[in-house]
């Protein structure tokens, strides 16, 4: 039995999320069906984590196993040609059985790209979530800082998760801007189902001053349990890189 | 009576082009119906040129005459309400009646974005051309820089034309390279029909090894009757700005 790793990068418009579903396309239901029509036994597929639908990726990380004997970079083009064209394999390498997509990652890279601006970008409009009225970016940034650490992230979890360990550590958290994109990279050991996308959207509620910094961190040391901020819809959000 | 000028942005992904077609879905045609029932009167939109199924643009120009008195800028986020959201309006203002998008335009710039790498972009696959096999890219740079100048242009004219004059000016030709895209730069003072797709086809063929720059240059020339290199497909294109 051999493990191969997979990088993975795809625009999650058209899909269901990452996670198969019996009846609704999916990333992983697509690349199973290839794999397993590539090494002629069926294949189950391990990714570092679930995407929710419509949020996109350029370094999602999977692994299978397979009795197959075709050479590990080969999966590159043998899935590439029977994949859509906006789920593309960037990487195939066989690694070794410590190995797993998800349990063994270290920490996982995402972004979220807002285009504050007055028209919507006609060719980037669905990587970028479009807010018209101007941010206060400045403000976004201090309370973006505060996020790094070691916090309990309850308040920061979406309704549909089950876990009852919320505590998780941030390594990175930072607003940027270039000209009318503002970025939000955050860098984690893990995240809680919706995390991200619900501290960009208190991070937004901040940015238009209808939450205040000190009740962000309330949230953020778990003191709090009235709810933070919107949850940002998952079309500005990318997978950026997992890190093993 | 008022004449506006548009400046227009749009994914070609899913038009038949920009020109107005009785069935399929078009630039132009989704424009004009919006515009009708903004100005409540039939609104013929005047571009500065049409651009063919597939194509892309950041900056297209077109224009319209209406009674209508709404305040020329405002016609940005009436258009936008209405229309898909690959296609946005980003600039309106008044124009004097001798502007003509098309008539008094006095340079084009048109882009072709080509991704040379082993495996395609699953975000930005829509806007390049994804050529696996490495080109070589000095060869393509020096041929580009044969094109600027007054040249007859004939042997890069698509069978589609009916133009008979086939001299153009071309004020900038550069073929530029950031890690695995390969850009063709084209500056004109017009372009007879695919004839950038045409330049850039044959720049390929060149990059190939497939015609020597010694054919393309006889092509340029106008000497050359034979056919010049292959036609560039339309998706790696995109219309930059149109100046006036």
């Amino acid at each position: 039995m051999r493990r191969i790793k997979l990088t993975v990068a795809y625009d999650g418009t058209n899909y269901a999320g990452w996670q198969r579903q019996p009846v609704l396309p999916t990333i992983q239901g697509h690349i199973e069906e290839n794999l397993s029509r590539i090494v002629k036994h069926p294949v189950t597929l391990y990714g570092s984590g679930r995407t929710d639908s419509g949020v996109h990726a350029v370094g999602q990380v999977a692994h299978f196993v397979t009795y197959a004997h075709m050479p590990a970079d080969k999966f590159v083009y043998a899935l590439n040609a029977g994949l859509p064209r906006d789920i593309r394999i960037i990487e195939s390498e066989e690694v070794d059985e410590q190995f797993h997509a998800r349990f063994t990652s270290k920490n996982k890279h995402y972004r979220y790209t807002i285009r504050n601006a007055a028209v919507a970008d006609a060719l980037q409009g669905r990587y970028q979530l479009h807010l018209h009225a101007p941010l206060d970016v400045p403000l976004m940034q201090s309370a973006a800082s505060m996020v790094k650490g070691e916090h309990d992230f309850a308040a920061f979890a979406g309704s549909g998760s089950k876990i009852t360990k919320t505590v998780r550590t941030v390594y990175r958290s930072e607003i940027s801007q270039e000209g009318s994109l503002i970025y939000y990279d955050v860098v984690g050991n893990g995240f809680l189902y919706r995390m991200v996308r619900m501290l960009i959207g208190s991070l937004i509620d901040i940015g238009y001053n209808r939450i205040t910094t000190d009740d962000f961190m309330q949230c953020i040391s778990g003191k709090k349990t009235i709810s933070s901020g919107q949850t940002a819809p998952p079309h500005g959000l990318m997978l950026m890189k997992v890190t093993y």
